[in-house]
């Protein structure tokens, strides 16, 4: 057996003590992994410095050094997430359904944990606690692995959350980091099938495409979001203006921000000026049709390529529709199934477009950055599913458990 | 564009218009393609002749041809399988759970198709009939690659299919057959992400390890089954005789019929020599574990090979065990999570057995042949799937969906 092969057998020999723990004695090591995060504050900043050290060295900076820093505030917000995770329900153990069949069978459909999840994943090393936590509570055994640029932060913070788990009761293995950072560690760990039983890729497109052509275990995949508003003749402006500016200016680094916007040729005249000068005053950069320029100063010409662009940034894309229709088989064409909203008080065009579009979520009057597990409820989240299978949209602990049928009788037989 | 690109283009518009079809239209296309399939009886027979044909000069006999041939029977049942399918609760559209948030967002989690279903299977025809009604059900088009052997016999029942279809409102492209019959055609199919969302093998094994080998799309696994009867020592002797009997004389050649037999040593005594008669007198050969062997005449010696193999037909591996914790250990070492059965009247020793193992069924006291999509209530199946992710189990109408969120609100935006 090699390093990884022995490090996912071990972690599916932990699984299956996992699968039967009580949410009592989970919990309970949850609140212990948080105190010892805090506990060990300042070693996690020792250790970490290294890992900043070497970014520095690697002319490493901004939005990418600030994920790899660990603060005193992250590590108490690391802490916080794990305690919140303590309070959610447990996922394990609940009977989906059940019913009688007519031979007297009593069928129960009961969740259960998947087994051994494996995270390939970049830069944060926070995400080792927060997966670490969710894994737990759902009794899945996990195995992490990260980038070479936070593997001393990852490595130490899985050794505290170890420390922890013992003492609780956790079986060993439960949390498992693939120590090797190079490209064959990763090819290698794809290929457990025997022991792992999906793969949840958290980074850049390159590394999901990575998991995707080379797994042969199931993948979850975590994609962006190229997401899309759609103001119709019949939207309420002042709601439009409202969300238009949530959904691109609150956060426009993340997956569920909006990337164009969609204006009904009926209400353009009115509503395109007075967003422009909006999106202006907080440096969003406009990228606008021929019809969108015609109305404004304050955009430069949209290239074909900025229909399928997910900026991430302070950029929008505006085109100007004649018709929902349009604006439909737009977002059809160029979106890719993450997040989409209409502004609309017309019943008949609400119906149209909630269900000709088959996004993971669909927004009604109100913002595509709402896609997320703790705005809908979830309490905390893997990150967003953009696949069909299995998890769509916001993966919370629910998403993270299977189930299996449990069937009893008296003796019956197949006929 | 090659030709399967294009099909699976062509398959992912005509899903489009599919996904929003009622189930009255859908339903009565069913009802349509039932009427086709009578109708054309004798046309659908002197084309599968071509293909008997074919597999005489190919030397193809015994199970296999009978597979492959059409007859009167077996179109007929076609037929009424459709028009069951017709008959069941339409799975699009269901409200699955939905809330509203302390903000007022008021959520939704609904039904909807997963979009295109690619299939791969082997020799039996009339799986086409069968994945078209389900597909066409449950709002997915489908992208069928049957083999060489069939491919005529699948090409008219396909035609019969798309003319009835079409004459009922159903889009075009809904059913779409991979004329190519060669490896590389598999290999194409199997990389159109963009448009195919779900891959679904059937048949050997194989065939399924070259769909997950090099699928970049999620495959959904129909693998076999090495599934065990324990008999506890607090079993009722008489169901015990019964489960086993069902479990592997009513249907040996199938996925949840019974491999191996476990039996408690303290109720060994008594209840091998019985059952070896009585598997005896079913022409079921026996390969037993030393202990066996000293109980029993009518068995040879089991090798460790013999745990790991899904005979799918009338041979039954024995083993007596110490105690329960030995039964659930040799189902951990080489069972497939497939189907378990335990017979025994003990509280404790049920709810052991059934928390510690997590198979896709476990069954308490009745047969391991229950492990199917009518016997437990879904009216119709795709296959059992022997995978975690998406479905686990008889795949039916429900686990040929997806879903989306719906979030209606009145202008909220994200803090």
């Amino acid at each position: 057996m090699t390093e990884i092969e022995k490090l996912a057998y071990k972690a599916k020999e932990a699984s299956r003590e996992l699968s039967v723990l009580s949410a009592e004695i989970k919990n309970r090591a949850l609140h212990e992994m948080a105190d010892a995060l805090i506990t060990n504050k300042e070693e996690i900043k020792i250790i970490n410095k290294i890992d900043l050290d070497k970014a520095k060295k690697n002319a490493i900076t901004g939005a990418m050094f600030k994920r790899l820093e660990l603060t005193d505030i992250k590590i108490e917000q690391m802490a916080d997430g794990v305690r919140q995770i303590a309070q959610l329900a447990d996922p394990i153990g609940e009977t989906i359904y059940g019913y009688l069949r007519p031979n007297g069978l009593d069928v129960k459909k009961v969740t259960i944990p998947l087994g051994v999840i494996g995270i390939v994943y970049e830069s944060r090393p926070n995400v080792t606690a927060d997966v670490a936590a969710l894994c737990l509570k759902s009794g899945n055994a996990v195995v992490l692995r990260g980038g070479s640029e936070a593997i001393n932060s990852n490595m130490k913070i899985a050794e505290i959350i170890n420390k922890a788990f013992c003492a609780s009761g956790i079986p060993e293995n439960t949390v498992n980091i693939v120590k090797t950072t190079d490209r064959e560690a990763v090819m290698e760990l794809l290929k457990q099938k025997a022991y792992i039983d999906c793969i949840i890729p958290r980074g850049r497109k390159t590394l999901i495409k990575t998991c995707i052509e080379n797994s042969t275990i199931p993948v979850i995949e975590h994609g962006d979001g190229n997401c899309h508003v759609y103001i119709d003749k019949d939207a309420d402006m002042n709601i439009a203006y409202d969300i238009v500016m949530n959904a691109k200016i609150q956060n426009p680094s993340v997956c569920n921000a909006c990337e164009t916007l969609l204006v009904h040729k009926d209400v353009a005249f009115e509503f395109i000026p007075k967003i422009s000068t909006m999106l202006k005053e907080s440096n969003c950069e406009i990228r606008g049709c021929t019809k969108t320029l015609a109305l404004t100063n304050n955009a430069i010409p949209a290239q074909e390529s900025d229909w399928e662009t997910e900026y991430n940034d302070l950029i929008l894309a505006i085109k100007i529709v004649d018709d929902l229709e349009e604006a439909i088989s737009h977002i059809k064409e160029y979106g890719n199934t993450h997040s989409e909203a209409i502004i609309s008080n017309s019943f008949t065009a609400i119906e149209r477009f909630k269900s000709a579009i088959d996004s993971s979520a669909v927004f009604i009057n109100c913002s595509t950055r709402f896609n997320d597990g703790y705005e809908l409820g979830m309490g905390a989240e893997m990150g967003i599913s953009t696949q069909k299978l299995h998890a769509r949209g916001p993966m919370g602990l629910k998403e993270m458990t299977t189930y299996k049928y449990i069937v009893s009788g008296n003796g019956q037989c197949r006929k």
